[in-house]
């Protein structure tokens, strides 16, 4: 049927129909009691996801909204900090810091590499650093990176470990008391299967410390602002109320389900999609293990035009992949398996891909090779 | 029935069901060709609305986001801006430009007063003002400023005009370019029939000139980033797809119906609000001319509570009205008659005030008394 759409991309993913159902119920009017009890039920549980004792805020927002916070509330002029980049989002925290007139130490790394934890440490260490900003999910290479061990090896330093979180909570583990992590930003688009529109950031009690002190300008995204808000089941400013509503409905399915349950589903459909991939004759383009369970990227056949797969794909199929981003555009594409996604999707993914890429002049090893391989991956306990 | 809901606030304000429809269609991809084409339509139905050739940029937030753009991208340290206010949110103009390390020339006035243009005026006269700070619509009191009074007084100054239309924008006239507007904020949530969650600023050619030398910090609400995506029908941050989708219909609705229309029909809501409560014996607090046609304040009775009422209204009887906020908490109440609301919703609001002040010991002049004179005031043409 015309028109049937396949969302299997990064995000924004899909929304299950009881999450719909909620966003479309009637309008809750932000001040009444019965929506301050939804708000404050949706941050306990966004808590439990988070793996935080402390205070998780949210913001009606993009999630670069939650990572701008995490510079404007933490850093003041002059002080140093520290960047590790592999990909397009790790460099956005780059672009966020120079915003703010800082021009942060860079661990630059390859796209497509893991973020290396002795780099980082080292570069926090040679100086007094306020804060190291990194990546989880780098959905643009599709690299999860070890927020555990980054966190440990910067811990001696005393700076502040703050983490992009956008497309990984939920999806991957996320222990941020327990890492040490003193920041996460996160979204609501990703693996928590809502619609955009709302951005979240845990704070430990060294950030608020430091953010107490911290004189980069802030209002909308004043941590203060939203806490004093939060503590009374508030929010500061007139929030998105039909994706929090959304949001209260996905993370009581994420809980019923159980985040070890999901981040274990998500392990389970990125190696389909890998060993996929990699039957239709494809190279990977991210590590080959069970690490990067949100995106696989892989990258296209000689003379084969990713953003033109892409559009055969999308146009012919229905089936929206991601194409790749910056200077990868073109080279690779990527296959999202967080949120709302089934065994079927990576199935329909690679079926559709080996379509796309026959209509582009690209054979596989053998006819359904990708989903056939995908299958056998699956039948598997 | 039990928990049957009647939203008659100054917003968020009740969607009509087609708006939710939209809302809940299956999710567009932020980046793909249909919700491009979608996004381009809704921006030219803003500007429509907005009375503008210039630029409208959406940000994914609450209304203050955008009024925070409105700081953040015109002013540099130590420009002189003028805040004229006469109410709540006219004092948040102030509290953003603190925020920022701004201190503002304050053109106060009581709450519930109308805005003096030539006081406002000759407090930009008084030095090289960069920009003057207004509000259309003071939702906290219920008076309409007038601003094209306002913008042909500061004209001669060459100040920038910078106006908060949150809770205005389509539900009274805002010629933007023809009165001399610079910059408009304005919000989904309010006479636009949304859910919350996206905002607006529209930006005139000089303050484009201005915002080019601008060096406060800003990323995700900076007005250059939010341009050069817009300009090919992109956002720069995945925004909230499923409100822009919302939003094109309910731009569609308006559109339908016509603007005048619309403006003509808020005012004659507001006519019988505010005749019905007059009935009632109660006392108006804002003018009682055709002017305040998006919300209606009236005091309380003596001895009576207003917050009290409020919450009588609200688990008695579903109807959520509105208290008074910060000096008037208490003191008054308010009813608003934006967005998607006809004569049979200010009857209702009139007939549960009723109710609900004679459980509080309150006995209007007549039985039925405001509903009554509101429905004499809505058979007159």
């Amino acid at each position: 049927m015309d028109g049937k759409r396949y969302l299997i991309t990064p995000g924004p993913t899909p929304v299950p129909p009881e999450v719909v159902a909620a966003e479309s119920a009637p309008l809750h009017h932000h001040r009444s009691p019965d929506f301050r009890a939804l708000l404050g039920e949706t941050i306990e549980r966004l808590k439990r996801i988070f793996e935080t004792e402390h205070d998780v805020l949210l913001f009606t927002g993009s999630g670069t909204a939650a990572m701008e916070s995490a510079v404007a509330n933490l850093l003041s002029p002059g002080d140093r900090a520290v960047v590790a980049s592999a990909g397009n989002f790790g460099e956005r925290w780059l672009r966020l810091a120079r915003a703010y007139g800082i021009e942060p130490v860079h661990v630059e790394h390859e796209w497509g590499e893991r973020l290396d934890p002795g780099r980082i440490a080292a570069a926090a260490g040679e100086g007094e650093t306020v804060a190291v900003y990194v990546t989880q999910s780098e959905t643009s290479t599709g690299v999860v990176h070890d927020i555990e061990a980054i966190a440990r090896a910067v811990a001696p330093t005393g700076a502040l470990v703050v983490v992009d979180a956008v497309s990984s909570l939920g999806g991957v583990e996320l222990a941020t008391d327990a890492w040490g992590v003193d920041v996460a930003v996160a979204g609501s688009q990703k693996a928590l299967m809502c619609p955009p529109g709302l951005a979240f950031a845990s704070v430990s009690p060294r950030a608020w410390e430091r953010a107490a002190r911290a004189t980069l300008p802030r209002h909308y995204l004043d941590w203060r602002v939203a806490a004093d808000s939060q503590a009374k089941n508030d929010t500061a400013f007139t929030p998105a109320v039909t994706i929090i509503a959304a949001l209260h409905r996905a993370l009581e399915l994420i809980e019923a389900r159980g985040k070890a349950a999901i981040w274990a589903h998500n392990r389970r459909l990125a190696r389909g999609a890998r060993e996929g991939v990699k039957a239709l004759g494809l190279a990977l383009f991210g590590p080959d293990d069970e690490t990067s369970a949100m995106v696989t990227a892989f990258l296209m056949p000689d003379g084969i035009d990713g953003q033109r797969c892409y559009g055969v794909l999308r146009d012919r199929h229905g089936i929206v992949l991601a194409g790749g981003q910056g200077k990868l555009r073109g080279r690779i594409m990527r296959i999202g398996h967080m949120g709302y996604m089934n065994e079927f999707d990576i199935v329909t993914a690679l079926a559709g891909l080996e379509l796309a890429l026959a209509e582009l002049g690209y054979t596989p090893p053998a006819a359904g090779a990708g989903a056939a391989r995908a299958i056998e991956v699956f039948a598997s306990p």
